[in-house]
């Protein structure tokens, strides 16, 4: 089995895609914060992704990245663009001189919330990003097209709904991405022979569905969990909100809506 | 609960309608016939749609209007252009003035009935009307648009295939709408967050289809009642026809082949 | 030569035709309004194309329709319905029972006024009324399609921009049809060999262009006329607006944002 | 129920569809090979499909061709053009002359091999053959649509993927065709009222697709085999390939790459 | 300058094509029938295209061919795929193994003569072949995807509407191409430093077009003449016609109503 | 008329735009190297497009940005993501805060330079960048469109293929942009009413075309300059190359098969 380097280890999807691979494959774990000591089958190493060294280290004998690393929340340009961009273009580019290696680019669903909710998006769907975070993850999969055109860098930019334990909010009722079924998907894009340079919405099989992936069918990737056991619970705790208020308008909820940090 | 108002409530689809939603929410129920005596939970108001004034005082109060009124057959021009489309603009503009309500527009297949069956129609699907009644639905749907961008007023146009309680003959074994359907359609369009100005076609889960519902996944409407229980008594009680034969030809049947009313 | 019917003959653009066509074809000429007698090669007939049996005394003989008779400007959905959609009804109607006759169909901008100037419109563009003027219009584009598929009535509906002797505003240097482009216009229509159902942007080769009708080449018409030559009177009377006024962002004008009659 | 021609019914698909098809309806079972003796309600007879006689006897009285018929590999442009364009031509030929008959064409993936596999076809995928084998099932999918277009003859184009019991290497885990799916097929397309012109990619419901069926849904098609259950066997006696591998690359599998037959 | 293989050089095109090319390039003039004898600068072979040796000879040492050769009329299939399939081939296949020689290949727009004339087709239009002859250019263009795909071999598919010294009848003021146009096309097929599998409509500057060869405008070519010239004179001996004339509704004329030859 | 902030003011095109504009309207000209001193109606300001508080000084009371500074060749991520991307956003940035300014974002064929160039590219073309520096002009890009739909910045960014004086190599024949021509879309964009978030193609009127324009005709535009006057000249110094050489096959020339700098 490939090596696989998971970077932003230390994140929530990190930790849990950490316990969830064990045994899967050898791991190496790296954040810019402390992690959990290395286990069987696992290296640990802290790493800023900025640091072009560093990274080249890091990448180098793993066949398989997943750049979870960087920034998951809306920051100033100045820390998006460092922890960001520049932290995207050094695996991709680490991927291309040392490798080459598959990489699963954590990519958003702010990379495309400024399209409306009753706007079904597919393969083609035209980068619409909602916040400087957003803007970040849509250049970064342009990066992974440049990489793929120039290189042959395969790749594949996953755009997360919400990957948490349960949905918090009736809007993660449509992009709640079970954990399990990243799981399942990093999986996937690890084994599939190929995968070109491809987009994935990160969706489970939930009940009210913005996104279409029918363009990925080759990857056989078949979520296979709902949101909908949680729904009753979601809506007694989150009160309904009028069709035009912008958590509702918007794919990427409030985002599209709220200031730049510090303003 | 959003007070609902289901205009042509004494039809076969209102009084269904009317049963179902019993308990669900309160019933506002207009026809221009006699309807039963109102229960619990319900006002019964006779009405003519072409009247512009008694339209406003039915609207009045309701969040959600179910428009099934009108005429929902073939006929002249003079009742069609009175019943469908004043009809229509009628509720349509009393939305707009004493909400903003909702609408579910009771569209018809019969505003896509010249496409042949093989032939599958998405969300942008032309207009092919097939009669003067579908040309008064494709108008309505055009209607809708309207009332959306320029006052915001949401609406779901549903071209209902077949809404009746088991297919009557070979082609509405595709186009058969299952009550129970269509009930939990106007429940979806009831409770969804928002539905802009949206399109659902409105089938039931059938073996042979023509209609691809996928860019209105956001609705989260999954028909769960398949026409094919009824497959061998339809097909006993309807001989075959050649597939050259109108009724077989278009999504319509054989209204593109009928002549105007009284010709 | 054909019998060529022109509706609406005392507005004017239906005056500009009659003056135009003199000599070109026998002329049918019919307004509401008085119009100016009858000269060689012409018939004058008063009628209200609201009445059945007088627009078929009209239609009897003619194998061209120019219909421009209705509303022209925004009025009431009682007036609008009546001059716009009967009116249409009784014309489409008349040309398939008494004829069959080919109709130019006068539609407008205003049928696809809520798309901004910035979107190239083409022959697929989405039908966006602004005003129940335009509603009446995009309606008649329908009513066209539905005889076409069914009757085989050929028709061209024409989206008229502004066909005025010169642009009265900035906005009109756009939309702005010259009188002689929409005769060569009128006339490719009548002489094409076939015409199918057709829609054909009206406007002159203008600087800055909103729509495409390279899907119309078959008809080969090419306006020879430009607002270009009337820049600078109408800059000089019309004093540009903020890129956000409506008059600025619609292609409608201040349609989209104009209340509706009487409000 | 109609007769049934089936050609090429010596073959492995014929052989396999011969005895699904026992009593099913009348068959008349072609081939240029031996084949068993008929049994009740069959009848058999040899024949070679680049004589136009013989196929005219062939055809007569068959209101339902599935044409397997002709060289299923590659070979020389002398035998397929032979084999596979003369034949067809025959078939198609002797269907509008003694017929009208429905046609199946077996074409093949072979037709659309040059795709990548991540590249997701459905109805309107352009064809890209990768041999001459799959040159001349492109050049008969384009006759199919003459025969359609000009005669009225109905043809279902099936491009089939691998039609073998199970599949024998990593790449059939997703062409795969269970014969027991390939009959469902062969006998929806014999009993839907209506056809016209059509494709439909011939593969299970595997879990790594490459092809999308909506546009045929129509046809009420529905696959219900995977090639899961042979996964494991699958992998362990085919090892995994690089992504830049030829028989990774291309949906047809290492026929892009191979040369012409004899060189 | 690449020494220009003419193949069909006897033929009313290909004569011309050579006075016209004379001293512009080394040229190889092939024919089945005689021609008149080579002149300086030109070599003269009279040859079966549909012999494969023969073939290879008269490609040797060509960089570019155009390949007008074979049957320009309707016959039958028998003599259709003699000599337009089997002839394009041994072209094509012999432009692999003795080339690489790019090919202008001569097709034809009774390729897309099923399409209405209102239609206008680009660079994606359906192949809709209107006869054998027509089919067999299409599936020549098929042949030219195959030979680029898999081995780079060059060409572009000229879709010639009427290539005569004027128009003889009324459709061809819309499909003639001034043999002077055809000229400057040859001419930049020759000298476009690349063409990869490129389709040019054929036709000049006419007024009515049905065809956009935007796509293709990587190629320069602008054809400079129109039919124009000669509307008076043809619209005087061609009589108008029905917009139901099958000679009016399709782009291939008649072609598409003919019955096949001998029947 | 509105003060014109032209970045990069020093270089080629910046100093070109600097004579040109010189009285057509305040010009505040800004680059990292030293410029001629400032004439009346100029101010010129040294300033270093990477520190905000120096962009935010040179934005304050300009309605209109031609952003041309930055790194207008390839180089290393560091300098590009410095110059470019940091660059951009502060500009983008400042002309939200201090403006709202319309920006004209000098974008490059490079951004999509991976399209061959027998491709046409429209308003739609997918980015596919061929360097670095291309990247981060796609980028640049979707930084356009994110403050189009969060704050409601114009611009328009212009795809510039090679503007200089006169073409350089045979490429350049097909991708110059005359100073002239260029010097009319600064203008037309600065004069539009409105431009919304636009990208146009910035070429002249050449004879090989690879880029389609139709899209922005609202801004109307039309190059008046051809590269035909110097193709003799061109030719004759740029020896021809292959159909398969990079420099022939990709809209970017040889930058797709460039190494990155230093490698």
């Amino acid at each position: 089995m490939t090596r696989i380097l998971i970077t932003g280890a230390a994140g929530g999807v990190g930790a849990m895609l950490r316990e969830a691979l064990q045994g899967y494959a050898p791991l190496r774990l790296s954040d810019l914060s402390e992690m959990a000591p290395a286990r069987d089958g696992e290296e640990v190493v802290r790493c800023d992704l900025a640091d072009r060294a560093a990274v080249d280290a890091l990448v180098q004998g793993c066949g398989y990245i997943v750049h979870l690393g960087g920034m998951s929340v809306e920051n100033t340009w100045d820390v998006i663009e460092q922890s960001n961009l520049r932290g995207a273009f050094n695996i991709f580019d680490a991927a291309r001189r040392l490798g080459p290696a598959r990489v699963l680019f954590a990519s958003s669903n702010h990379a495309i919330g400024f399209h409306t909710r009753e706007t079904l998006l597919d393969g083609d769907a035209e980068l619409r990003p909602d916040s400087l975070y957003g803007l970040s993850k849509a250049m970064g999969e342009t990066m992974a097209r440049y990489y793929w055109d120039k290189f042959g860098i395969e790749s594949v930019s996953v755009r997360i709904g919400s990957c948490f334990p349960k949905p918090r909010d009736r809007r993660m009722l449509s992009t709640w991405l079970a954990p399990e079924d990243f799981v399942s998907l990093v999986k996937r894009i690890h084994e599939a022979p190929r995968v070109g340079c491809s987009m994935v919405y990160g969706a489970s099989a939930n009940r009210d569905m913005w996104w279409d992936n029918s363009h990925a069918a080759f990857l056989g990737w078949v979520p296979e969990h709902s949101s909908e056991q949680f729904r009753a619970e979601v809506e007694a705790a989150d009160p309904p909100r009028a069709h035009d208020d912008p958590a509702v308008i918007y794919q990427g909820g409030i985002w599209p809506v709220a200031p730049h940090t510090g303003e």
